[in-house]
């Protein structure tokens, strides 16, 4: 069994690495001068069961022509296996046509991996379960839920607290970290009267006077979880908490959290944050164990 | 017929429109706050003969990955057949296994062009004209040479000069130019006497006195064709003229060509320069009426 890490988040893979109790693998991966990418492995893999780890979120399209590429070099070197780990598995939320003449990049993405000889995918919390399906190798699809569960327990979490659903595409997410927590849920309903007017948001279930731990699968531009907060602050909650497993965090994300009634936002390591993301707000659990227990 | 632009070259895929005498399709390709590809094709394509103009030049990765997203967006909207034109087909130089454990990154990009549903390819100039064979659908492989001969001919080259090769790998491109031009030609001989030693540069054939013209397919860097222009001026040339397909121009090339003894760059538009590559000594040749006349 060998890791080998490319350049999206190389902390995570040693974290991975070190639970597992092997070394990274030794490889560079860096650009010729007009910005191709290059890849040495630098060590005999013949045989070997590889894993890669590499995250396809921004740049994404550089982070998945990384992996891509490497697997291309693996599999003319002769490996055993070929297993890629995708903590963040990149355009998933285009994973069906909502409106005519959409590509459905989340299969365009799978058939690429899956066509270069990849042998099995180890994934987290994919914006949609469907895109298991999406492959005809073997997919294993990791939950964040039980890790943002035992932390918030650790913080004193439980029955008291109510568990809040961004939307009501999150339900089943939130349902799982309440079970957890042994606490009750509540839904945020968000319904626009007419074209071009502002959304109303209601609470389904009862969050006046309680801390409120809203759950998302990923945070992108954060106006979903950030109004959500808001909504619920004016639904008489005392404190408001959130988490995610995919720090997308892109655009404005940082500075709405910053403005944000969210007194902690706690996410995972899936997506590795550059110093410019790193505020008191966030902090960050790594699933290194998790996905080293599951290879 | 239906052509379409992506990103990477517009005012390429203008003159082929025009050339063939239809407007460019309506779409808009830009990118969601975290930085991936949205594609929306603004009309309908059902059943439609359609043409998609992308180089595969910088950023590679993204203009890869916008044609491969517009391509599934084309099929999944029935249209009747799909035909990219690649006018510069990036990786091309990751053609073969130099070394234990490299990829061949081209095959890997000729492979997911084709499972994701292409008819056809046009391209110009491949680095290496075996990347024909990655394909199992039909590749037509277009040449710059008559292009440039073209030019230089209105320019008054002809017998009188000499068509050199930059290295012995590009001896049949030159031969190619020099018939147009009834010239003869000469050819750029490298050596390391040792390693970690200065290469020596020999030049085959007569060029004391002569007006001579390179040609390569791509420039990169500008190593090779400008060290080769002071060869040639050392071994007692009049002038250098130079001449391209694909001016990459990466790193450090632009400063080179501009220190060096060319006289002037020829160079084709199957890559888009930014403003900072337009500089006097490089003169750009259309290939939108040859490649509009193909299509
Ligand atoms: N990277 C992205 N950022 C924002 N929206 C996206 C992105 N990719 C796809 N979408 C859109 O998000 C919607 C799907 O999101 P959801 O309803 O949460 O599954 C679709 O309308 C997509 O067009
Ligand atoms: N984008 C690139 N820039 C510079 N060198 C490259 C690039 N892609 C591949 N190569 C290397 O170029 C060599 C092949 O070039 P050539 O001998 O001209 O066909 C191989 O050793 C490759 O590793």
């Amino acid at each position: 069994l060998k890791i080998f890490a490319l350049n999206s988040n190389r902390p995570l893979a040693e974290k991975i690495a070190k639970t597992v109790g092997v070394p990274l693998g030794k490889t560079s991966v860096d650009r010729f001068s007009d910005g191709e990418i290059r890849i040495n492995i630098e060590e005999s893999i013949r045989g070997d069961n590889i894993f890669i780890i590499q995250s396809t979120s921004a740049p994404v399209n550089d982070n998945l022509m990384e992996l891509l590429i490497m697997v291309d070099a693996l599999r003319r070197a002769s490996a055993g296996t070929i297993n890629v780990v995708i903590p963040y598995y990149g355009y998933a939320r285009q994973d069906r046509k909502a409106r005519s003449r959409e590509p459905i990049t989340a299969k365009l993405v799978a058939n690429m991996i899956q066509k270069d000889g990849v042998d099995r995918v180890v994934t987290l919390d994919l914006h949609a379960a469907q895109i298991q399906g999406f492959f005809d190798i073997p997919v294993d699809h990791l939950m964040g839920a039980p890790l943002l569960a035992d932390h918030f327990i650790k913080e004193g979490f439980g029955s008291d607290d109510v568990v809040v659903s961004p939307d009501h595409g999150g339900v089943s997410r939130a349902r799982a970290l309440a079970e957890f927590l042994k606490a009750p849920i509540a839904i945020i309903d968000k319904r626009r009267p007419r074209a071009n007017v502002a959304e109303i948001m209601n609470i389904i279930g009862d969050v006046a006077g309680k801390r409120c731990l809203m759950i998302d699968d990923m945070i992108d531009t954060a106006g979903t979880i950030t109004l959500g907060a808001q909504a619920l602050i004016d639904a008489g909650a005392k404190e408001v908490y959130a988490c995610c497993t995919h720090p997308v965090l892109s655009g404005p994300a940082i500075e709405r959290i910053r403005k944000s009634p969210i007194k902690q936002l706690v996410v995972t390591d899936t997506i590795q944050l550059p110093a410019d993301k790193q505020i008191d707000k966030i902090q960050q659990v790594s699933v290194g164990p998790l996905i080293g227990d599951a290879i």
